[in-house]
């Protein structure tokens, strides 16, 4: 199988490597906007060819893997489409699947039968493809969310591809998918970091981080993700995510209320609910 | 040194299990509302004397340590407050400090010069008296704050005594240290308390949480906390994480349009304040 991979980052490094350990790759042709990233993974091995266009890679493959920041993948499609061979597939790793199969659709035309949306549900903590690990799909998930229109031949074929990198597969309407990551994705991300940049914004703000222990350590960890990938997946999923940090800030408007009164049986019921449902769901989750 | 320990948790448990290792501790007795801790406590040998009272346990102490909920405080100093022996120092190990010292004042009279106010930064995630651990305080920061009145060899001798234990002690102004612990403590076990019911309010909530990765395990993690300590904190904090609460909301209002708009840019923005405070705060705190 020869690949393409646009957009060399942690992800997309972590299948090449996965796919040449298990024997499946005979070549692989990267393109990314950071010449860097292109030597760092022809230096590991991860491709062969560092490509001077998303065309210029796609030319010869028969699997192209669409690995940018979701924000950049309507782009890369308009660059793809034309130079995609006939039986090519295409597939993504972004963390939103609506918006990306609206921009496959728009931008590829008859070939967007041939795009199989995915979602590797695993950690990106350390991005880079200098960080990129053969192992990091082992025992995950990866969500597929085909469209009405996508041939079933490429749905198998990307699936048996991330289930060789160790991954467990899931199917799900992409509307779905869309509305649990904001759940539980994207609305944590937004309000680590805007209790990071609420307490900043205060004379005193740098003072008051001096004194977060633990507690503080875990919830804020992913205000440190990279800002530009974040800001387009809630771009990109700003429907169900609206819709989150609406129904969230109703709870925090009654919250208030409580707090402002005083009211601590109104507390202590919300509290109890979801220390209920988090010992429940790390239970079942550390038992994995 | 002889010890009156009301509230027999991991953290007086902890206090108590130092003392005796530093060879400061001559006597201890215990009073819990649950026999079970007392029973616990009497086993790993942290007391001698399980007390039927608050005033059993304090008569004869030099030092009574108040560990029990913030909530629980007003009524335990109207009840250790006729058994207290004249030269005896009164503290506490609770997080908020502003409406314990009020407390304190309101029960104790003359006596509240002889209390000082402290809060041990450590964490309590394994709560409960078998938890205890002599080293739980070693390198970690202590506040106390004392009100106009503490008398100076009050504050003198308890500060020693958390020194022992291996702490740093800092002291602080105690409307201060409710701000500070607001922001940093009280606001976000909220958050993660709300983001958790929230979704569980959901029809298909706790579908939503079998996807929760490794970033939402961290963001929720103190929502497993102690719902009725926690109750106790927000009620008695409730003035200053009221203010952070709204600052916060104020903050999610602004966010909540840039979603809505799918205003990257703004989004961005706000993303880019947290990740560097956020990365500069970690590089600091993982170095400690």
């Amino acid at each position: 199988m020869k690949v393409a991979l646009i957009g060399v980052g942690m992800i997309g490094g972590s299948l090449l490597a996965a796919w040449r350990q298990a024997g499946l790759l005979s070549a692989a042709a990267g393109f990314d906007i950071d010449p860097q990233a292109l030597a760092t993974a022809t230096g590991r091995g991860l491709i062969e060819r560092s490509a001077g266009s998303v065309a210029e890679a796609v030319a010869g493959a028969d699997l192209v893997l669409v690995a940018t920041p979701v924000g950049a993948m309507g782009e890369v499609f308009g660059q793809l489409a034309p130079a995609l061979a006939p039986d090519a597939v295409v597939t993504d790793v972004g963390s939103t699947k609506s918006d990306v199969i609206a921009h496959a659709q728009a931008a590829l035309g008859e070939a967007s039968a041939r795009f199989v949306p995915a979602h590797p549900i695993a950690g990106k903590e350390l991005p880079g493809v200098a960080h990129a690990d053969a192992g990091l799909l082992v025992g995950k998930r990866v969500i597929v969310t085909p469209a009405a229109d996508t041939r079933a031949d490429a749905l198998s074929r990307v699936e048996r591809l991330f289930a060789a990198a160790g991954a467990t597969v899931e199917r799900m309407d992409a509307g779905e998918h869309d509305r649990i990551f904001a759940a539980v994705s994207h609305l944590p991300h937004l309000l680590s970091f805007a209790l990071i940049a609420a307490i900043g914004a205060e004379a005193d703000g740098e003072r008051k981080l001096g004194y977060g222990a633990a507690g503080f350590r875990d919830f804020t960890r992913i205000a440190a993700s990279s800002p530009v990938m974040w800001r387009d997946i809630c771009v990109a999923n700003r429907l169900a995510l609206g819709d989150a940090l609406r129904r969230y800030r109703e709870l925090l408007d009654r919250l208030q209320r409580a707090v402002d009164a005083g009211d601590g049986p109104a507390l202590q019921r919300t509290f109890e609910q979801a220390a209920r449902l988090r010992r429940q769901w790390a239970g079942a989750a550390d038992a994995e």
